[in-house]
């Protein structure tokens, strides 16, 4: 009898080419996928005898979008928790590493994720700064030859989500746009993915045309209709699970040119729901029917990277696998990658250690009021300026102007329902500090602090008053990086992120629960938002409507230029 | 108004994502397509603006299986001539000019084909000889080494069809299976083409297990199913259309799975009946949806090389397509290529010049009468001999024992019903000359010569009187290759082959012309056969069961080893 590494009796598999679910033996040999015995008549020897009664098994999920960084969790904590859930490939795009880091960042990103359970793919961060030098300041900046240099390096699946989508059809000198024209000159079919919200017709095409052929976010019906239509991959993440879209693929039979993705998933979120195991389940409890829900997160992701040694249950593929405990609600019982037990890995106790650089990111002196202090154009009276406007349900800033008193030359900000936002430089570069005002659904009183601000990751405080500021900031620099939130000179809740100013290292359960401190003293200071968190981490997103701030000052996204404070 | 290269106005184009005709203007810039305007709204300038009027454009059709030289055409007619019936795209695995002269041989092919107006890749010749050293002698040998010099080359698409599948799952210290694992090390995505008819359960299991995940060979119905289930993508040739088969992959829904392809094409079929337009045309008629039919020689064959910048109408492809005159019998009026119409490509005129050397392939002094003598171990008497057994419906050859009379110690075999069979070696390397003969359904008087023996492509000739042998054999050498057919000390039909032995440089129409004189003579010498082209082409091919002849003498093709003429 010829031996095995491991023989799987009475498996009832899902065979992605006949999207059925099938009775068969299956054995594993050397991390692959041996012999699918849909005829139940081979025996063979092996240490690794299971006999699964029954049970159903399906391909290990392949999430082909995702940033790490979201989860605020470094590499490692981050895919053995992902890694227990079913999810055994990922493509992870690191460019919030990379804007706090540059390639250097990336590398250690790769080499933080070596040691990880799953399979770790990259994507070539290729939107740092997501706008230009003059109006963010970041710590990386990857250009034409840092591409050039990441496409070089192990485990690259493509170019991440081309962000300037607006810049790219419009202007042929941009890095990214050499970058592409050069990686498709040596390779024609190599992968390129986009970000392109509402882009359309001869838009959408332009886009298209430049190669950039894949898209994750966040569509109208007819924009995804448009992208199906076009050939454009189409990524879904939770918020595209609606009726209406899922209705349409299914209609029109698109799953080949669909798969689930995450993007970004909060810790939290993360602890509570699953990662890419709550998409599917979700989708499937939507009407995405359960057969092509799988497929969707096995099959289609690994054909679209071109993993063609995954995604499927069959001879010579990868042996990723779950086995569930039951079919309904997806129940996983056990995750197997490369034939083993993802719980029984030895990695599993292995901790990296990051380069002692990356705990000392946050380059800034002590803060002091003085800081906070605001100078008017004027020595007394009352003055005019922009603020942002938070709004629930959305990461957007709308624009307001507001009026403020003047008393000796100094704005007179403090306990009015109009909060001052700074950000400090915080990468030791230029040491400048942008300034703006925050109103409408945000803090009502106290004050944030955070160097988890996309994509830049500068010191954001956030307060209406100085004291509590001057002590979160402080206390921000002291222990390099994190979200701290407080009032009247208290820390309320504190997440520290000591790598690169973004990154925890511990567990996910211990992430989760400060985050949570944190999440509850925002809505304790009168946040009204359905996410608090993303809601701060994204007032210096300037590729995101509609008045964002930087260390620059405020920039007015839709026109890709700084403006004036003061109005 | 923004400029293009192409306007094309009021067409109605197959989208491959939806399946579905589509009523649109299109504009080709660079040789690619750029906006796929379904809403008919933006207008263009260019000096080329046409009005298709509502007729139907389809994808360029993809041929990922094929052999040119079967065609015994060279490159450049034979592109041209397929490039008109709409073939735009093909993955060529050249064997046999590397049977004849190894690495050098797949260059010059390469070189050849160069100035083609249509896309060649080519496949890694990866069985060279196709079983070993010990049974046939051919020019060259493509070992390990040469399969990683010829991977580094351009345009090379995958591994090709590797065809000593009962030797690979047995075997693992040939050079085919060092390769594959070295290759699959760089980069496990690599493709790798198979060929391996019969092969079931966990012998096609183990052919997989190896990352041989192609087949484009004749099956059952078990087969096929088989060759499905378990991750193999399945090439569909013209004699796979059979009613049981269609109805599986439609009922299944397996186009994804699927690829028309040629394999080897006559090149009189080619002139009367087309190419891998034919093959679509037939499974339409044999009732494969037309739509998935499309499918299946555009997209599914490109995603399958992993050639994704052609395949399908839509924003960035490449410029790759057919205007049918009719939809109905897929009628073309006009093939483009990037863009192009071919017919009006400057390129038609070209020729190209094969290195010297390749016109004179065939090292042999002159053949007498003397070298069909036959001596048998015996003064006087009779003789128990093997002949190889034609038979009509198959390029198999069965064993049949059969008696001849001796005569002064010569055999004496002129004039009866059994025809000698001689191969010549004839690449100069040891003169070797093998010796068989031949009865059932073929030549029942005169004589046959080839230089165009699959796969080794030695000198064969086949014939019952020895005077008229002895012609075609110096005829042959004379004119360095062909096939000739002759009775009676006189030619009847000869179709020269002077570059490698195996092609010749005249035009399709020219050497369909040949080939069929060649054709009609044997049928006038009584040959019985559906293709006696084909048949004489075969009897040295020793991975075809079950009886067959090299330079070395007759293969037993099942046990893989010589055996003795005399019984």
């Amino acid at each position: 009898m010829e031996r095995v590494d491991l023989f799987i009796k009475n498996a009832r598999i899902f065979n992605v080419y006949f999207k059925k679910f099938m009775d068969c033996h299956f054995s594993i040999r050397k991390g692959k996928f041996y012999y699918i015995d849909y005829k139940k008549e081979t025996e063979f020897e092996s240490d690794n005898i299971i006999d699964l009664k029954g049970k159903t098994v399906i391909p290990g999920f392949i999430d082909i979008h995702m940033h790490i960084e979201s989860s605020m969790l470094t590499p490692l904590p981050f895919c053995e928790y992902i890694g227990s859930k079913g999810i055994t490939t990922i493509v992870a795009e690191p460019h919030e590493i990379a804007n706090v880091a540059g390639v250097e960042g990336v590398e250690e990103m790769i080499l933080a994720g070596e040691a990880s359970p799953i399979d770790v793919y990259y994507g070539i961060p290729s939107s740092v700064p997501s706008t230009h030098e003059d109006l963010e300041t970041t710590g990386g900046i990857i250009g034409f030859e840092e591409m050039k240099e990441l496409a070089k390096m192990k485990n690259i699946a493509c170019v991440g989500e081309v962000m300037n989508y607006r810049g790219v059809i419009r202007d042929n000198n941009l890095e990214i746009t050499k970058f592409i024209e050069y990686i498709k000159e040596k390779d024609p079919s190599y992968i390129v993915e986009g970000h392109c919200p509402l882009l359309l017709d001869l838009d959408l095409a332009k886009f298209l045309y430049l190669g950039i052929n894949g898209d994750h976010t966040e569509h109208s019906l007819e924009e995804i209709k448009q992208r199906y239509e076009n050939g454009m991959f189409v990524e879904i993440q939770e918020k595209m699970l609606r009726k209406e879209i899922i209705d349409f693929i299914v209609e029109q039979n698109l799953y080949e040119h669909t798969a689930f993705v995450t993007d970004d998933v909060m810790v939290d979120d993360l602890w509570a729901k699953g990662h890419l195991d709550h998409v599917v389940r979700k989708a499937i409890d939507m009407g995405f029917p359960l057969e092509e829900a799988i497929y969707c997160a096995s099959y289609t992701p690994a054909n679209r990277m071109n993993l063609r040694d995954r995604g499927a249950i069959a001879p010579g593929k990868i042996a990723d696998f779950i086995v569930l405990e039951e079919l309904e609600y997806l129940k996983v019982q056990d995750v197997y990658k490369k034939g083993v037990k993802i719980s029984q890995m030895n990695s599993l106790k292995k901790e990296y250690q990051f380069k002692e650089k990356f705990y000392h990111s946050i380059h800034l002196n002590k803060i002091t009021e003085e800081d906070f202090k605001f100078k008017a154009p004027m020595e007394e009276g009352e003055v005019s300026l922009r603020a942002m406007v938070v709004q629930d349900g959305s990461t957007q800033l709308k624009e307001e102007i507001i009026t403020l008193p003047v008393e000796k030359g100094i704005v007179k900000w403090e306990n009015t329902k109009y909060l001052l936002a700074t950000v400090f430089e915080r990468y030791g570069k230029e040491g400048s500090v942008g300034y703006g005002f925050v109103t409408g659904d945000g803090l009502k009183r106290g004050a944030v602090a955070s160097t988890w601000v996309h994509d830049h990751h500068n010191l954001l405080v956030v307060g209406s008053d100085v004291k509590t500021m001057v002590l979160l900031a402080n206390q921000i620099i002291e222990q390099q990086g994190g979200m701290i939130v407080g009032e009247e000179g208290k820390i309320i809740g504190n997440l520290p992120l000591p790598i690169g100013g973004i990154m925890s290292e511990d567990s996910v359960e211990e992430v989760a629960s400060r985050l949570k401190e944190v999440r509850d003293g925002l809505l304790h200071l009168g946040y009204q938002h359905y996410n608090p968190i993303m809601s701060v981490g994204t007032y210096g997103l300037v590729v995101s409507p509609f008045l964002k701030i930087t260390n620059k000052g405020l920039v007015d996204v839709q026109k890709g230029e700084l403006v004036d404070l003061f109005v």
